[in-house]
This record gives C-alpha cells, structure tokens and sequence, in this order.
C-alpha cells in the first residue's frame, strides 16, 4: 500500500463534468490500494477572475486581504471535489490550510511553506478517507491566510508528499509528461521516461511551463519522486528523480524556448569597478527580475552591458535604464522586445564537449544569428530574434537527435 | 464613542462599485467617532451559483462540504471590502468565522450560534481598524466550517453585535426601512419610525423580507437595537427595539403578505383523537413545513383538515396527503396554489377589540373571500385568493389608516 499525493491543475477542473473525472481518478487510485491525498487548484480562470477584482478595488490590494481572497478559488474546488468524490461512495474530506496546518511565514502573496503537521491527513486516510487540500495557500504564525505565489499548487503538494512521507507526488496536468521540446512547435517531441531534478530545474526555469521552479527544488530537496502525467488518461509519464537513478544520461534531452523577455542594452558605459552593482542594484531595488547579463571587454575604458528582463518589466527597467545612462555618463541605451531565448538542457554536458560547438553550428547553419549566450552546468541559452523560435528548436532537437531517444521509455 | 455594527446585503454588494459605496459608508460612521465592524453577504447571486455548483456535483452534496463550499462567497467579500477601506486610507482588516471564533454547533447548512469572542475584533477596534466578518458562516467544535442558514448574514450580524454591546445593528438593505406594507403594492405605505421586536417577528415571518426572523430573535433575546436602513443614503430608517420603548402603540402597524403558499384540504376525515398527529407527523418527517392549519367542527364523526405548505413543497406534500388520505378513509384531497396569505401585525391588537371585525368587514366590502383565518394575539392572517392579494393589503392599509401615520417619525 502506498501513499500517492495526486496534484491536479486549473484546466484540469474547469467544470463540474470535468471535476467528476478528478474524483473517478482519485477513488480509482485508492481502490488500487493507496492512500490518496488529492490537491487542487482554482477552477480554470477563476484565480485571474480574483485577481483582477482585487485590482479593480485597489491599484495595491492590500496583500493580507489579497491571500483571503483569492485563495477563495481553491477552496471551492476542494469542497466540490471531496462532495464528488463522496457521490463515487468514498468517504473523502477538504481540509483547508488552516485544518492541515501548512505553516508558512508571513510574506503574503509569496509566503514559504515552513512545516506542515500531517497528523490530521494521516488521521482521515487512516479511517479511510481521501483528503482534499485545496493548493496555492498555508496559514502565517498569526494565523492568517497566506497564498505562496501563482502557480502554487505544485508546490503544495509536493511539500504534502514531503511532509507526509508520500511514496509519490503525481503532477496530473494537460500534457502527458515532459518532452524533448514543446510539441506544438516541434512534432517530433518525444515523451522524457525520466528527468533529473536539476534538468527539470532548467527546464521549468528556461520556459517548459510543465511544473513550477519550486515544487522540483522541493522535491529535489526532500527526495520526492514526482510523477508528471496526464489528467485526462493514466499513461505513464514522465518520472522526475535524483540524478543518481538516470542510467542513461542524455547529452541533450531537452530544447526549451521562452519568448517573454525584453533585452535592454546600455553603452559605452565607462569600465569602472562597481559600475555593475550601479546598475543591477537599482534594477533589483525597483522590483525588475534581470535574467541574463551580458557585458563585452572593454575598449578604452568603456563597455557595453546588455541584459534581460521580463517583458512586463520592460517600460518600467528602460527608463531606470536611461536615468541610470546618464547618470553614469553611459552614450545611449537602445531595447528589444521581439527576442526569444532558446535552451538546450542535459546532464550529460557536464561529461560531453562539444555540445556548445553543435549548437552554435547548428544555428548557423539555418542562417539564425545569436545575440547572446548564458551557460551554465547542465544548459546552455541563446538569445536570438523571436521569428527565429520555431526552426531553431526544431534544428536543435534534430541536431542532437532528440526525434531518437526511445531506449527511456523502455527502461521502465 | 459607539460601537456600530454594520451588515450589508449582496445587492448592496453586487459589484466593485457598490463595494466602494460600503466602503464609503463604514470609513463614514468611523470618522463620525465610532468604533465600526461591518457583516457582508456575498456578492449579488453568488450563493445561489455555488449551490447551484453544489447540485451538479451531487443530488445531495455532503454537508460539510457544502459549508466549505457556500462560504467562499462571504470571504471573497470580506477581503474585497477590507481592501476598498484601506484605499480610502483608513485601516481595515477581515476576520473569518474561524478566526473570529463564531461557534455553532456542527449542524451543517444551519449550524446555531453558540458563542462568540469579541477578543481579536476589540483588538483591531482599538487600534483603529475597521474590521469586516463574512456573515452567515461559523465554525463547529471539530474546527469545521458551517453555516448557518439562508440569509443568515442578518443573524451574524445581530450575534456579533450583542456579543460585543454593540450600541447599534444596522442592518443596511436596498429598501429604506420598515414600511406599513410593501411600497410596490401599497403606494402610500409609509415608513415606520419604531416597531418592536415582536411584530418585526411576526412582519418577518408572514412574509415582509427585510429582516431574517432569527436575527429579530437574537436582537430580541440579546435587548439588541437593530436599525433597518438604506445602504444607498444615510437616511434614518426604521429602528427595532423592545416593545417598553414604543411611545404609542399602534393598533396595526403593518399590512403584509405571502404568495409563497399553497392550501391542501382532506376532506371528511374520521374525527378520531390522534387523526392531525397520524396527519401532521408524517408531513414533519418529510420535511414539510406546515404553516396554517384548519379543522372544521365534526359532523356526524367526520371533520374535513386544511392546511398550507410552502409552494415548493407542494407536490410532495399533496402526495403524501393523498396516501395519508386513503390510509384514514378520509373522502378526498383537493390542492389549491393560487391563494395568498395576508396579514395585519400590531402590538396595539392586544388593548383593542374589533380588530378583526374591522378586517374582515373591510375584505368583505370589496368582495374578498376569506377562505382561512389565523390569529396570535399580535397578528390576524387569512387567505384569500391570489389575485386578490393587492386589493386586500390596499384596502386593509386603508381600513386601518395607515397612510397617516406621521407622529412617529417626528418621535425621534
């Protein structure tokens, strides 16, 4: 008998049709034999639907009241899916945050979950039960509602599994697993068998919107093996573990873009020492998350530094930008908002040469300039322009023959 | 410095407009001097779509969830409001049921108040915060969320303001007060200054929808002053107070009415003792509310029994009399849901004979059929046929010269 934490998002519940379907895969799951604790998200939109209400009463909703309201969504779907699951002739319970106690600190609207107490889940499962908890919020040692940042839910239920010593945590969402690249820009896309924390870290970094950044450094923290698989079917997908249980380490196995930056380039901006800090330092102060930095040799004593920012961001970092120009006697600064940033991930660079040089020459190859480049252990990006998404990933995933791997499917 | 609590209906709270209205009204009554504490609805419809989620979920969705479920609708306003007080500038902080510590017992749907602590609201009151309680919902011993009841945002209200010797309970709604009868019916009925506690009960319970009849309890029980008034101006409204404090007695103070029932007659039913239990118990096991009943005297051993149910219940009701029938050789069932129910409440019908008289000579009059009556010693009801519903409550508002009374308003 197992301990299975199940993790179903937003499209997942859209509607009460598809609330049943939920329910039917959770009771199925504990008729195998296991214990099930589900977790949920709002139901498809709803969270947008409260955000923007907050925003429609305040410029600056007051973040307390924020975390009340909109972990509302959640809470609902948990009480209709634990009233379904009961319709199936289970015994099933929502226990909110406050119930289970997830503990978290104080930082509302971004919170840290710090301890969760799985007494009461235990508790329920033990009677025979199958406990909801609804995702996305915890409760702050004042005893308020917290929520622990969009996309959330992830997390939640990874921590769940942590807490409660879960044999797995099922991230059941709208695609079957984890591939290669996006299969709705490159077709040959193959279905990882498995991932490494740190691939799947990279890959949810640099744009596979499949599970959030968080939940993987939990799991890679507390040793989760984490299963991402479809809502809809009960397929095997795509198993996230320690690095130590991937046999076979693939060079490259993922191509991942992401087309929500800008690139802001400052220059001529004279090469003294901390002009960096004089820079990131104020772009950091103003809530602008700068992803990649760029900065050339300088020529006499003057260098230009380009970097990224979210699209969102961009308004706002350029005029920081050019204040910070002038203040640094910089000669202009010039944006770019049709960029896109383009990966390629493996475990396997860390052992293989080359993989830069394939890259690179595969990009030249179709005639697809590079305007930046960001290493790092396990992945290497480039910035290119965002017309050039598409043939790149889909060069890179032929370059690396990544249409190939079927030796992982088989290992399980 | 008075403590005001104050509690808004969902139409008052239908949208973030209106929201920013009530804000206004609450950030108003502080800055006139007073420590406020503000009880919301949920938004317009909302209740009534999470209960229809609730339905499609289930035929009959588990209590517990349900509460769960239905409760979200008066959180999600709570915060909103919060927030709208704070864009004003003043400091305003939401508290759930369960932070609060509104008690109930652990009947689901229609848990009852039990206790209230007035501790963490005195806290924000000192430090000056308003402070906004979702109505309607409380928390059981087991630590579950319940709810107590349709429209019981109005008892919340009246509970937390006797719990904290509140100086007021402003129940904020989309009419301006307490009238003699329904305005849209009646023109010139007029607004009442005072009425106790008593003849809002009985108003309340034959069908004028101002006020919850258990909120009128609990302010009766608790010596609460409740103050009916517009959510849209700050007009005076109506004031329900214990019946020492009316001035002048009125003989009637209100015409109102009911077309929510329907009429069921067993006709020559033996007259046996225990017949109306071997009647009525079987009804009250259904869970249909009987409202009137009637019992003709006996000839030659038999008695023909009607009585009202409310419309909704009405099929079910007629088919369980109509079994019930056969079982007692009773001759028939004959049903009727054209009827309606109107009524005279006065706390002055308890010094003055003829009230009655004066009732029924003045239907009698315009050719009305009295087809049931009722009394208590503060209310006379009978039944008449539906489409005689407006000409009755004109003629007895005319009858019982309503439209002319001033004095009271000028009381205050």
């Amino acid at each position: 008998m197992a301990l299975i934490v199940q993790k179903f998002g937003g499209t997942s519940l859209g509607d009460v049709e598809r609330i049943r379907e939920v329910a039917g895969r959770a009771v199925a799951a504990q008729k195998a034999g296991n214990d099930v604790v589900v977790v949920v998200s709002a139901m498809g939109t709803e969270t947008d639907a409260l955000v923007a209400l907050a925003h429609q009463v305040s410029d600056a909703p007051n973040p307390r009241e924020y975390d009340v309201l909109v972990s509302t969504g959640e809470q609902k779907t948990a009480a209709l899916l634990a009233m379904a699951i009961q319709v199936l002739g289970v015994p099933a319970r929502s226990l909110l945050a406050s119930q289970v106690k997830i503990h978290t600190d104080n930082r509302h609207a971004q919170a840290r979950i710090q301890r969760i107490d799985g007494e009461l889940i235990r508790g329920e499962l033990e009677r025979g039960a199958v406990v909801v908890v609804p995702g996305f919020q915890g409760i702050s040692p004042e005893g308020n509602i917290t929520t622990i940042g969009r996309g959330g839910s992830d997390t939640s239920a990874v921590a769940l599994a942590a807490a409660l010593g879960a044999d797995v945590c099922e991230i059941r969402t709208d695609v079957e697993g984890v591939f290669t690249s996006d299969p709705g820009l490159v077709p040959n896309a193959r279905k990882l068998a498995r991932v490494s924390y740190d691939e799947m870290l990279e890959m949810a970094s640099l744009g596979a919107k499949i599970l959030q950044t968080r939940s993987v450094r939990f799991g890679k923290q507390y040793g989760v093996p984490i299963h991402v698989r479809s809502s809809f079917n009960d397929k095997e997908g795509t198993w996230v573990v320690p690095e130590s249980e991937i046999m076979e380490r693939l060079v490259v196995s993922g191509v991942t873009y992401n087309r929500d930056e800008a690139k802001i380039t400052i220059f001529s901006v004279p090469d003294v020492p901390g002009v960096a800090a004089r820079i990131f330092v104020p772009m950091s102060d103003a809530g602008v998350v700068v992803d990649i930095i760029v900065q050339n040799v300088s020529t006499r004593g003057h260098t230009d530094v380009t970097f990224t920012v979210g699209r969102s961001d961009l308004t706002r970092a350029l005029s920081l930008a050019e204040r910070l120009a002038e203040e640094l006697g910089a000669s202009g600064v010039e944006s770019n908002d049709s960029i896109a940033k383009v990966s390629v991930v493996g475990l396997g660079m860390k052992d293989h040469a080359g993989v830069a040089a394939t890259m690179f020459q595969a990009l030249s190859d179709e005639g697809v300039n590079i305007e930046m480049i960001n290493t790092s252990e396990i992945k290497i990006s480039v910035v290119i322009e965002e017309k050039y998404t598409e043939l790149a990933c889909r060069t890179l995933h032929d370059a690396f023959e990544l249409d190939k791997i079927v030796a992982q499917e088989e290992v399980l």
